[in-house]
């Protein structure tokens, strides 16, 4: 329960890097839409003309990690070749055409004559980013941290250091043919600097990791910045007694392996005691079929589950091919259950009841909640929000799949003709709080 | 930098207590507007027929308090008498009126045939709140939290003891003659379950701390659940070159006399060097006669400021007829003292020039940024909120002053009749991203 013990101080010439990089936030947040849209294609131009330079840094850290012994899945992840890098380039023109969340009015109201209230977005000012291997993450986020008018201290992992490196120059050569100052984005290139990070309250208004659970974990136990993101997300998906069966296996096979590694891929499902001999028999071969380790509890055992869960497996986020079982006698031993196990994040039934429905949708108190649909959909591309900055399972917003405008916060503008607050109290005074057209 | 070293772990009966809190916030959250509407007005009803008592536990209280030696302003707080208490039950009542926070619809959207997204907002959960001597608190925030559907752990301070005891027990009859269940407001009574209640993090959802300075900072300090609230109000009044000083004076008074204790008083004042000197022969006298101690950089000695301002007196929040005065011989000099010692609560330019204005307006990232007027209007009342839940000097939403919406968080809602993510994964189909009308 201590925060930050195993956190270095920054060290002075960090935080004046970080302090410069403030400085530069101040005077991106000033910039215009188009300034952004700009710097965007100045940045993709830049990567582009940087193309082979980059592949071949990656080919660099491509060799000493195979040297270092780095596991396939992080080699294949650590990998951007031509044409990943392509597609990044893409994503960042992509995110230039995304709608400018900065500037958007979300009050206008006069509160006396003369006396006029906005409240208006603005960017956070300094973004921090935690990333693990995939160097792709690097332009996606930088793109984002521009193009919302935010400054950010980029960490990547040191197996991506040549690349990241490649990539931030190129950047910067395309920040440097923008209005945008190049110290807008900083790459921090050692550990206790990534860790000091963590320490740099009043510079870094936000941290977004993005990696494991157990670096967002760390993050969250070691810093009062402020994180976007979630360590688990333990999802489930309950079939009630009233389901269409066929729905409710088709979601529940989408929702286990359509990308088993995703935050929102269920963990565990539960099923109505009613409907459980019908829907394992068809549901159990199908499952086996696509690789999926079952494991359930004793009553599931009848119904064909051979492996026993334990506690541990229903508050495990297994992020793979295994899924865990549980019988339920009705939908409040299933609310009871999401309710004890769940992280908050996506939790989903398949009915036909309506009523039924309503009440899981109003009771479950996760960031989603579905019906009838897989679970799979927890994501803020298929949401429409063009972009994904994280998904966030805090009960505070922004909550859910999180996209621009989880880098934007709003201030209160009052513009006044010499108006005072005692002329009010006296009530010589009375305020009018007339809501203006927008 | 260690958190929540100084807190105990709660109580085995604690966590039952709260866990039972819990509980019925889950069922709170589920009752309708006219419900909780009802039970306002029934809690204000039980307010009235217990007021001899409260006001006797009241006198009770204040007898021990003056017996202790409790300080007169103190001691003023504390007080609870028959009219004060009409007053807060006129206030529980009007927090009956207030829009519902909950169930608005902030998006509706289809992503394909059939399946539709919606964001609603919904109640918090459980609102851990924490206070000092005022009892008139406990009312007001008891009808707030129940008004959005949170449950409610109080802590008021000991010297308040039978005074609150006689309040909760009057909501709870109240809430008794209600749909929502009396154990959604839960008072802690010793100062050890208060500290624990830091601790109870995925119970407790937000924490609004009610009080001084040093209180809010501890809580901060040692606490991993979100706080609502701020340590330090730093506001500063910029007085341009351009100012008309007859209004610059007015608001330069109001803004430190109207009410010094406020968080939204001025601690600091910033005057262009080319009008310093006009400006304070009027001002000086002018505050000396309201009282008003005043300290000032070397320059402004040179104006009749006789006490010299050390580093200290630029951030301290003095809360009292304290002035400390700086001229600057640039906007850009003001700006860069607002960055360094301002606490981002409420910070004013007086100027006539547009351009100068909207240089401030668009450089100062506080909450409230204000042009030609006091900084007293920082207020959820004056803001039009209806209430104020707390001022946030965060960066991150809410900031500034928080009416009921700081309350509530949103859940998405997704419906479908059997959509599955691989149809779209694998572009057999095409999301269609359609805003429906709200």
């Amino acid at each position: 329960m201590t925060k930050a013990n195993k956190v270095p101080e920054p060290s002075p010439e960090l935080i004046q890097r970080a302090d410069d990089v403030k400085r530069s936030a101040f005077a991106l947040a000033q910039t215009s839409d188009r300034q952004r849209k700009q710097a965007l294609h100045s940045m993709a131009d830049a990567l582009e003309g940087s193309a082979e330079m980059i592949v071949q840094a990656n080919s660099e850290d491509l060799h000493n990690a195979e040297e270092a012994g780095l596991a396939k899945p992080l080699l294949s992840r650590l990998k951007l070749n031509k044409e990943k890098l392509n597609k990044s380039i893409q994503g960042v023109r992509q995110v230039a055409l995304l709608a400018d969340p900065v500037g958007i009015r979300q009050l206008y109201r006069e509160l006396y004559e003369g006396l006029y209230l906005e409240r208006v977005t603005v960017p956070l000012g300094v973004l921090g980013i935690i990333f693990e291997s995939r160097p792709d993450a690097v332009m996606q986020i930088a793109s984002l941290a521009i193009r919302s008018g935010n400054a950010a201290i980029l960490k990547g992992g040191s197996e991506a250091k040549a690349t990241n490196k490649a990539i931030l120059d190129a950047l910067h050569l395309g920040l440097n043919q923008s209005d945008i100052s190049s110290d807008s984005l900083y790459l921090l290139t050692t550990r206790s600097e990534s860790l000091a990070l963590l320490r740099l309250e009043g510079v870094v208004d936000l941290i977004i990791p993005r990696g494991s659970n157990e670096l967002v974990r760390f993050i969250q136990d070691n810093t009062r910045i402020p994180v976007l993101g979630h360590a688990d997300g333990i999802c489930h998906l309950y079939i009630d007694n009233h389901a269409d069966l066929p729905k409710a296996l088709a979601i529940a096979i989408d929702s286990k392996c359509q990308y088993p590694a995703a935050c929102n891929a269920i963990e565990t499902l539960l099923i109505h005691k009613d409907v459980a001999e019908s829907f394992l028999m068809i549901a159990v071969p199908k499952f086996e079929a696509a690789g999926v380790r079952l494991v359930g509890d004793e009553t599931s055992n009848l119904y064909g589950i051979e492996e026993i869960a334990t506690d541990q497996d229903w508050s495990t986020e297994y992020l793979d091919l295994v899924l865990s079982i549980k019988i339920v006698s009705s939908i409040d031993q299933a609310l009871e259950h999401i309710r004890r196990y769940g992280s908050r994040h996506t939790d989903a039934i398949v009915t036909e009841d309506e009523s039924i429905a309503a009440k899981f949708l109003s009771s479950v108190d996760s960031s989603g909640v579905y019906h009838n649909c897989s679970t799979r959909f927890a994501d803020g591309f298929r949401y429409g929000f063009g972009a994904e900055v994280g998904i966030s399972t805090q009960t505070l917003p922004p909550r859910g799949p999180v996209g621009l405008e989880g880098l934007v916060t709003y201030r209160y503008f009052l513009r006044g003709d010499g108006h005072i607050a005692n002329d009010f109290a006296s009530g010589r005074k009375t305020f009018s709080h007339k809501d203006l057209s927008q």
